[in-house]
C-alpha cells in the first residue's frame, strides 16, 4: 500500500484527487505543495499529489517552481477534477451573519460574482488552502463566519453547506498530477503526455520559436505552454511544455534531445498516461517506424550502399 | 492633479510606485488591483497604477487577466522597483514571541528561508497585501504578532522594523505600470515597449510558432510572453506579450495587424516609455524608412511603373 | 493591330504560341529570345511572346536571365502549350538514308529514346531552334538528313514528316509569355499568378528559407521556385518566384513589399491571368477585407481609440 | 590506374578537370555527359569526370537530372576550375574571313559581348561541345571557320588561337565532380559538401519551407539550392541541395534522415572533400559531441534515470 503525500489538510480537492488516483493508499496530509513535494523526495512517502494547473485560475506556480527548481520528482499520472465550491458554516449562521469569508485565493477570484452579489458588505479574506480556511472557521470564536471550499471539508470539519456551486463558473477543472521519485516511467498506452522544462540557452530574440520549432519539425504537439520567470530579473524567463506522446517515442525523443542540445537546461518531468485518452494525430513520416526505417537508410548511405 | 488609484492601503509597494511615477498625484487607495482598474474604468479616478508582475513570482495574474477581459484600460507607463521585505512587530514583540506571522503569498515565497530558519515555529498566514496585512497587526487583539511588508507600511501603521530585508534575494524587482483610459497614446521616443494580449484563432498545433512568426518576420522582437488559461477547459490559453517599440512604429503596426488577421482576437494594451530605456536594435529592413521606401515601390509596381 | 516579336523563324514552337495568344498581331519573327525581347524594349515591336519554361527541361535559361537583368519588361499574359515534336525530311529521305539529325538541344533531350531506337548510327547535332534545324534541312546541300520539329515548321520549309510524335513523352507542356513594356498591369481576374526575381541581400545561411518565410508568413503560395547563377562565383544565387494571386491583392503586395525590405534587390515582372484558371486558396486572415479590416484596427489603436 | 569516363573529345574543359583531379587516370573520352556516366555506371570506366554547375550558366542540367533519375552514382570529388575561351581557327583564317562560328551553347551566351563586337555579321552556331566545335572545324571542307574552345582543344586538333580570352567575364568558373559507383563514402576531412536530391512529397504551399526547416534546425548550412521540374508538368519540381558538412556528421545525418523522412524520396548523392577547403561554422549545440552528449541523456530519461 503505497504512501501519499497531498496538499491537506483533509477535506482539499487534492485529496479528493489522491482517492481517485490511489485509493489505496495511506494518505499523508501537508501544510502546502511544498510539504507535499518534500515528502516525497525525502523518503517519508512513496510520492505526492499536487494540483498542476486549474482551467480558470492557469498554473499553480508553486507546483511549477518547485517541480522546476528543487530535487528532480516525475510525473507518473494525471488526473482533471471538476472543482465545485460550497459556501460552508457553523451550524446555526445565517447570510445574513456573514462579515468575513475565508477562503484560497483563487477561490476568491473564482467565486467574486457570488460574492459581490450575494455578501457585498462581507470582508473576504485569504486562507493558505480552502480546507485550513474550513478548518479554521470551524474552531471556537474564529474571526470567520463562514469558509469558501469542497463540500467535503465541511463534512470533514462539522460545518454546513448553506450553498452549493458559488463558484462563477461550472465547468472549472482541475488538473493534478502524481508525482515520485526518478525510476522506471509507465510503460508507453498510446495516449500519453510528456512535460518538461527548458531554459533558454541566452536571450536572443526568437529563442522561444527555435524551441517551439524543434517540436513542430518533429510533428510533436504541445498541449501547454508556460512561461516563468527565472528570478533573474525582469525578463527572463523558462517554459514547461506539456507534449502530445512518450518520451519513448522516437519523434518526442529527437524533439526534446534537439531542445537539449539548443537550451541551456531541459528538465525532463515525466511522461505518463493522458487523463483524457486523446490519441495524438501522427503527423506523415514521424511515426516510430518512419524513424526506423530513416535511421537504416542513413545506415546504409554513410556505408555508400545506395 | 491627477488622481491616481492603486493597490492599497497606505504603506503597498505599489504606493511607493505611484509615489515615483507620479509624484503630485492625488492618490486614491483601493482594497485590491480589481478595485483600483475599476476606479479608473469608471471615472473614480484618472488612472490607476498597480503591479504587472514579478522578477521572483512572475506575472501578477489579477492584473493580466483584469486587463485582459474587463474594459480595456492602456498602459501608459512603467516602473521597476526592487523590492524590499520587512519583518515588522508592534513596539515590544521580540522574535521568540512570534508564532503567527500574515503577508501577502507572494512574500510568504520570498521570505520562505528566513521564516524557515529564524521562525521555524512560526505559522505563516496569507494576507490579502503586505500593507493590508500591517494594518492588521497594528490591531489592538490582532492574532497576528508580525507582518512581512515594505518598511514604509510600518510607518504608515505604527509598528517597527525588527529585521530589514528579509527576503531571500535581494535582487528582486517588480514591475508597475500606469493605466488610463483610452486615449491619445504617449509619443514614441525610440525607447518603447507595446503591450498586448492574443487570443489563438483555434487550438491548432503551431499556432504558437505562427504567432510568433508575425513578429520575429518583421524583425519586432519580444520581451515577454506569458501564457494564460482562458477559462474554457485545460489547455486553452491566451498570451499576453510586451514588444519593443511603439505601435506608430511601422515594424509594430504591421506585426501586430498580422497578429490581428490570423488572431481569433487581439487587444492592444498600450505603446509607453520603456523603464530600462533599452532603444532596440532594427533589424536590416524593417526601419520606418524601410516601410515607406517599399510602400513607395509597391505603388510604383502596381502602376506597372517598373 | 500589335507588332510582336518571337522566337522564330517562322514554323517554332512560339510562332504557335503567339498565333493562339494574339491571332490577329502581326508577327516578327527574331533570331532568338534575346532579339525578341529586344524589339519588344527597342520598339521596333509593341511586345514579344517567348518561351518561359518547359515541364521537362524546366527553365529556360535564357529567358530567365533576359527577364532578370535586361531593361525591364512586363508580364501580361502565359499559355501552356503541349508539344509535339515530328521528324521532318526531305521529300524521298527515308528512314535508312538518315545520317545526321539535327535539331534544338532541348528536343535532343525530349527524343533520345525513339533516335536511340529507331537511328542508332545517326548522329544528332545541336541547332539553335528547331525550326531553323527544319530551315537549314531544307537547304540544297544541306549536311543534315533530318530535323526535329514542330510539323509546322515542316510545312513552312518543304519538308515532310517521316515520324510524328517522336518525343519520349506525349505529355511534354512549355509555358509562353507575352510580354510587354512597362504600363498599366492587367486587371485582376481572381485567378491571377505574379512574378518577380530576387537577390539574397547577403548569402548567410538562412537567407533562403527569411524569403519564404515573407511568402508563408501572408499566405501567398508559391507556384514556382528556380534558382539561377548571378555570374559571381560558384554558390551565389538569384531565385525566380511566380507566386499565386495578383500584386493588387493585399497580401500579395505586403508579401513582395517585406520582399523588398529584406533582399537586395527585387524585380517585379508581372501579375497577369493564369493560364490554367485556378483560383487560390486564401488562408483565414488573408483577404483584401482582412487585410482593410486590420488597416482600419491598427489606425484606431494607434488613436487610441481601443 | 584508373580509368575514368569523361565529356569529350579531347581537349574540353572537362578534360582538363580530369588531369587535374586524377592525373595519373587512364582517359576514357565521350560523346556527352549521359555516356560518361553510364560508362561508369557499366564498368567500361572506374568512374567519370563531368561538369555539375557553371559560375554563369547555373547547374548543368544534363548532368543534375543523370545523376537524379538514371542509376545511382556517388561524388567522391569535386573541383572548381576556371573556364578560359580563345577564338580558335584554321591556319590562315583572319577575323574578317569568319563568316561561321561554331561552339557550344553556354559559350554562345558567355562570349556573347565578344561575338557582337568583333564578328557582327558571323553566325554563331551551337555545338554539342566546345571541343567538338574545334574537332569540327578542324575538318577539311568544315562550313565553319572558327570555333569557341579551351585552348587545349585548339591544340589536340590542330587549330591557332586567334584570340585568347573571348569570355565577357575573365572571373567564370565551372565545377566539376568525380563520380564513381556505390561503395565506401570518401572520408570526412572537417571540410566536407554532401549532395542531395529530393523531392517533395506533395505539392502542398509550404512543402519547400519544411524542407529547409529540416536543415536550418539542426545548423546544415546550405550552399546551394536548383530547382528542377519531375518532368510530370509544368509547376513539379524536385531539388539539388548541395550541404556544408559530411553525412557521417551528426548534424548532417539527422538532417537528411528527417528530409527522407518527409519527403516523398530523396537520393543521396555522396559526401566528399570541398573544393575550397572550407570549414563550416557549427552552431552551438550542433557538434557531434553535442549529439552524442544529448543521445546520452536522452537514453537517462527514457531509463527514468533523471
Amino acid at each position: 500500500m503505497p504512501r501519499l503525500a497531498y496538499l491537506g489538510p483533509e477535506g482539499t480537492f487534492t485529496e479528493e484527487a489522491l482517492r481517485t488516483l490511489a485509493p489505496d493508499a495511506e494518505r499523508l496530509p501537508c501544510a502546502n505543495v511544498s510539504a507535499a513535494l518534500d515528502a516525497a523526495r525525502q523518503g517519508e512517502a512513496d510520492g505526492a499529489v499536487v494540483p498542476l494547473e486549474n482551467s480558470l485560475e492557469g498554473g499553480i506556480t508553486t507546483t511549477l517552481d518547485e517541480l522546476a527548481w528543487g530535487r528532480q520528482l516525475l510525473i507518473v499520472a494525471e488526473l482533471l477534477l471538476p472543482v465545485e465550491f460550497s459556501l460552508l458554516v457553523r451550524p446555526g449562521t445565517r447570510m445574513r451573519d456573514i462579515k468575513r469569508v475565508f477562503t484560497h485565493p483563487a477561490a476568491i477570484t473564482q467565486c467574486r460574482g457570488f460574492t459581490a452579489r450575494e455578501l457585498p458588505e462581507a470582508v473576504v479574506v485569504a486562507a493558505p488552502s480552502t480546507a485550513a480556511a474550513a478548518q479554521e472557521v470551524a474552531l471556537p470564536g474564529s474571526p470567520y463566519d463562514a469558509a469558501i471550499a469542497a463540500r467535503i471539508a465541511g463534512d470533514n470539519y462539522g460545518l454546513v453547506e448553506l450553498v452549493a456551486n458559488v463558484g462563477d463558473r461550472s465547468d472549472t477543472v482541475t488538473r493534478f498530477v502524481r508525482v515520485a521519485r526518478p525510476g522506471p516511467l509507465p510503460a508507453p498506452t498510446g495516449a500519453d503526455r510528456t512535460s518538461l522544462v527548458a531554459f533558454l540557452s541566452d536571450d536572443h530574440p526568437g529563442a522561444l520559436l527555435e524551441m517551439l520549432t524543434e517540436f513542430s519539425v518533429r510533428g510533436v504537439n504541445l498541449t501547454r505552454i508556460e512561461s516563468r520567470p527565472t528570478g533573474d530579473g525582469i525578463g527572463r524567463y523558462f517554459f514547461h511544455f506539456d507534449l502530445e506522446g512518450h518520451v519513448s517515442d522516437a519523434r518526442v525523443g529527437e524533439a526534446v534531445s534537439g531542445l537539449h542540445r539548443v537550451s541551456s537546461e531541459v528538465r525532463f518531468l515525466g511522461s505518463y498516461p493522458r487523463a483524457d485518452g486523446l490519441t495524438p494525430q501522427v503527423k506523415r513520416g514521424t511515426s516510430d517506424s518512419d524513424f526506423a526505417e530513416a535511421a537504416s537508410w542513413l545506415a546504409r548511405i554513410r556505408a555508400g550502399q545506395v
